[in-house]
């Protein structure tokens, strides 16, 4: 029988890695699992050996104990992998493929997945519409931060990569398909980033750089990265973006000496409600100061992406509106401007496979930009560490050494 | 020399007909007007003898002393009438034309009007993106409840009718085009109201009214209204609503049984700052409530379309931070929803030729939906406290007797 | 063992009823079944036990023997049936759902599944993208005009009514949703066709007439309807259309009457290839007729949508380039006026939900506008021949008598 | 008085260099100009002293004869300048801005112009929608390949650079805003090109070369141009693309053995109604290839980009119904494969602002992509006739040496 190492959350800033069950066609009870999940049946599903399982920003709100997340829950929700069984019910899948897997899980029969709506699938979460691997009230799908996982649907949801050599030779690149490439991209497009765009995108990590290389590869004229961590404006810089640093104060000035005018055409908010506040701020947590600053910065007429993660409850909150997910807007200073807003998950098939087509025919280095870097699985506990002291780096697990062998 | 009798705030809760200057091709200093469009040469503008200009709900705010509105302010920006005198360098506006005007102003040259956001031209207000005539703060273009006005940038702005007499037999209908039909459809649009959509529209004046409407000329399946005030409910039902009195609690119970599920595809807001609580909290003014309301009732994937004013500065308002526009908005709940939000005025440009040909070819019954009422201009303030004490009514004023006469 | 009555062609002119063997969820050979799709197994699939299965006008292109149809083919792709047996692998439709079926069979699993693109799947015909049931050269799937049929791709494909007793109230409405109704409303919607829109619809047959009532539920302000046939545009005049007799001559001056313009915004084409002249040329097929006709007809700057089916191979055309589906069109025209054209089948499943929904809530009268006519399934003779001799009405076989008994 | 040296047409196969009036406000009589449009006053107009004006492909058509282009018709509509006198009515353009002219001339005061659709404005052309300076049939505006020309309706028309002397470094990539570059990516925008598509786009001229350039500016993985010219096929090679050699037969193959698949997602029609045939057929007119090629090799589901141009009379063509502008097409393939075709004039005013900061902002290289070529003014003939022998080149003129001081 086949071990199945996993990364697992065990208390509040811990991860630690463990032995688990190797998956079978059938959802078992286990931490984080959704009781009305429990013993589903999934022979529409794949086991893949995992490729690369990175380590995600939001990941880390769970390990900072920012949720309900249980003892024990095993993490991970961006899966790129081989496949190595493949259940009764798969038609077009077949073993040997090389895949990436969408950290939404979708169900591809229902109403939202019919209309390209696969982040808010009806089918695979008990609770509510959404699901992912490996994260708290999101289902309980066992997380991919191990050796092996179970995708299920996996008819619909995976996407083959076309050539196993040729994928493996961009494989670190390709890896960022499951999750903040696409990320980034939808908070570009939602934003309405095209051709000639002034783009700004508020956060350097990981989902931001991401957002920075796609607002490039849409053709934008002038991507502007703010955050409060030199290191990760230095990673923006490295791929030719122009960078403001929050803590030094208020962005629209620092935007108006690149531009010669304070305002985009675009805002991106890749930071979400662990947001800090700008300039003598910059040590306390303002949940709603990067909203409230895209609405100042962003032109009449502009739209707001925003891939940032806001929950429905934050135990850790400042207030007791901010635990429940209310946070203090100035919706009247967008609505003077006419301002678009998309919020929500990423509807990752909406995106990934013309951004595998960008990344085999070298139109974009994602890796590169996000300066993605393998470590083995086992060292998982120190790459969530590094992470979140604010590393520039992106941290792919290798469960099976596949990457160090490239 | 023609006198020019018009409708000018004079202070909190009163407003008073007074006589002013009959219109020339020069914006002359006045109430309001801002100062650096003193003196500004309007050879591209169209003198317009009024036959409807209507009482509009933001005419409220003003009067209620919510705004920073001065005293002697021309009020009104909902206007329908006739070309009485022509600019030099007007083209293709005539004399005997009988025109709609947005409320808009838009001078069809920049980047903006360019776009079709003719709700925030960059020319036409020296303070901000975005005009309308006779409102505080947005350029001093005098009002329109008058018997004469100036329209500016004719050619680009003024809709005219086909035919004279066609039009004067639905001239309450067309006087619809000028704001609140084009404002309602343009939230039931962004609301993405489509053939069979279930909508939400939050509250039964007339903007709420006419979005019911635009809801039902757009295809909607089912059109809910919610409203504390009963007559307004009662208008809504005799056009095929269905209703919602949101003074016995929260929307979301009366929806379900109406539906047999608690949510709705489409949500629209036609209320706005001034909004208040549901069930118990009814009489207490909270200014978020519509916002968070229309979250929960709006299903995951859905849109809110925003009409309904928000303003950057509310003296009035009970909190520091809603007096400058900030609202504890659960955005939480709409990121997990995937919400869409489009706020902002109506570019009125965009929907009105086509709402006109759905009046002149019978598709629609505004003027009946809003219940318009007719009155004459000299009659405005009672009109005004009429409105405001909740009548189920859209007045419009008739400044030269063309109505009564119809 | 229960039997299975199905309508079978059988030679240029004829169709006639037979008994077929009973579904199961294998494809198994027979007339017109690709032979790479023999034997394929239908796990996915479920079988109906049909309530209301359509003569549909791209059926006569076969019967009239102007395809390669073999003899023996099973006819029918318009189906509405209850669920009597379930796959092993269908998750979310269950036994006694009464479903409408999309004339277009999909996986539900290709890159054109996923982008919505339903009428050119990738993976259900072997010969090329997109199929359908009964119909030549498109995979195989046997034909529903029948007692009994299978239906893949169930959880996938098909639209469960709400309420089984609500259904079966509106059931000729309802059935229009497997074909006609979904083809002539996107057929308007590519056309551009919306609220205020002047319309003119080419061809007052089934899908014309389906056409027609797209239009003005979607708002349009006059929808215009031509034929030659004149039980067809009385049909049209039926329910609120405006009519063009094209035997009189150029649609073009009985279009400036109506709408003292001789153009429209939008031309829809639900005639395709065989198409008649217009005037003198009215008994002789003019393939081209219609295109070039709404070149002329729709204002520059306007759209034809174009659910008419054209053919790769027609061996009964007149000359040999309309043989291999070629014709003379008069792009320079089109292109003058910044035409935009959309064909092929219509993706039924991007619009039979909303349909439903407006049908269920009395948005539209579809069977009445389109004059749906059950008949026994035995009789499906007399209905080909009716329906081929120009009769106003849409025939429903009711292989079950449910309908006679509603 | 200033003189005006222009380029005019004097039969075919010629031009010459010609002194003509200096423009003053007022449209003159003159070869080509509509009477309607004789004496009519143009007070929203600017005079520009040209700083670069090119040749354009479509020039040549009229002076190979193959339209009824009058002799001495001034040509000319790809225009960049600078303003030396501003009309009594032109409010935001001032004397020293230098400016890109869109060769469609609109009035911004019309329908289709308030739409966007400024290729088909109603106003500027007396016999149809449409215009263009210097064309045939297009209104009579007096051509740019000239010293000095008048621009109408300026506030509307014209795109200011933001800085001269920015501007002035990039001016032959700057030139290119006029037409081919808003074209070239029109054509690609409607053929539906995004990031990761793959393309084929037919003609490798310097409208098809442009579009290359805008297809790797949207994101596309592959560029693939077609062309019988050995030159020009070199030159698309210059900047990445992959290459056909339609001398050699039909694309298809040759797109298959570069994509490992014979269909792209997009196809885009750079030649227009003077294509040749493929391989044996290569020096034959057949006015219908490109359009039945790209049928053949867009996948189901892709979409045409049409900005070659299709007349509506070639006193040219080979037969009768091409004189007429009708070709014969297979339409039958397009149906069966759910294709979109987009024809006509690209706005250029929906694009040339972004385009102007993709350049700015150095995301793109315009010139080089088509080898932008200044030469004198005086030398027009010479450009002309290497243009039309099959040189790799965009020939600009430099009618004050601004150019060649650079």
């Amino acid at each position: 029988m086949t071990g199945n190492k996993a990364v697992a959350y065990v208390g509040k800033g811990t991860v630690e890695v463990e032995e688990i069950d190797y998956p079978t066609f059938v959802l078992h009870d286990g931490p984080g699992v959704n009781k009305a999940n429990v013993g589903r049946e999934v022979h529409h599903g794949v086991i893949l050996k995992n490729v690369a399982t990175n380590i995600c920003g939001s990941d880390q709100h769970m390990v900072r104990g920012r949720t309900t997340a249980p003892e024990g829950l095993v993490l991970g929700h961006e899966i790129t992998g081989e496949v190595v069984e493949v259940g009764r019910d798969v038609e077009f899948v077949h073993e040997g493929d090389l895949v990436s897997v969408p950290f939404n899980i979708a169900c591809g029969r229902c109403r939202n997945c019919k209309e390209g709506k696969t982040g808010i699938c009806l089918n695979v979460n008990p609770d509510r519409p959404g699901s992912a691997y490996g994260y708290v009230d999101m289902g309980g799908w066992v997380g991919g931060q191990a050796e092996y996982v179970l995708v299920p649907y996996a008819d619909w949801n995976v996407l083959k990569f076309p050539d196993r050599d040729q994928a493996m030779e961009k494989i670190l690149d390709l890896a960022m398909l499951s999750d903040i490439f696409p990320t980034g991209f939808h908070g570009c497009v939602s934003a309405g980033v095209t051709v000639g765009s002034t783009v700004y995108i508020a956060g350097a990590g990981p989902v931001g750089l991401a957002a920075a290389a796609s607002a490039q590869l849409l053709g934008a004229a002038v991507v502007i990265v703010g955050d409060l961590n030199a290191d990760r404006l230095a990673q923006a810089r490295s791929f030719g973006c122009e960078t403001v640093d929050v803590s030094q104060g208020d962005p629209k000035d620092q935007i108006a000496e690149i531009l010669h005018t304070p305002e985009v055409d675009c805002g991106v908010d890749a930071v979400g409600f662990e947001a800090r506040g700008h300039g003598r701020e910059a040590e306390t947590e303002k949940p709603a100061t990067v909203l409230n600053s895209l609405m100042d910065i962003t032109r009449a007429g502009g739209a707001l992406g925003i891939p940032g993660l806001y929950v429905t409850g934050d135990p850790g909150a400042a207030d007791p509106a901010a635990r429940e997910g209310s946070l203090s807007i100035r919706i009247g200073l967008g609505w003077a401007k006419s301002h678009e807003f998309t919020t929500g998950q990423c509807p990752v098939m909406r995106y990934h496979r013309k951004l595998m087509m960008a990344i085999l025919h070298d139109r974009v280095q994602i890796a590169k930009a996000v300066n993605a870097t393998p470590i083995p699985l086992t060292e998982a506990p120190r790459g969530y560490r590094e992470f979140d002291s604010g590393a520039a780096r992106k941290y792919v697990l290798d469960p099976h050494g596949s990457l160090a062998r490239t």
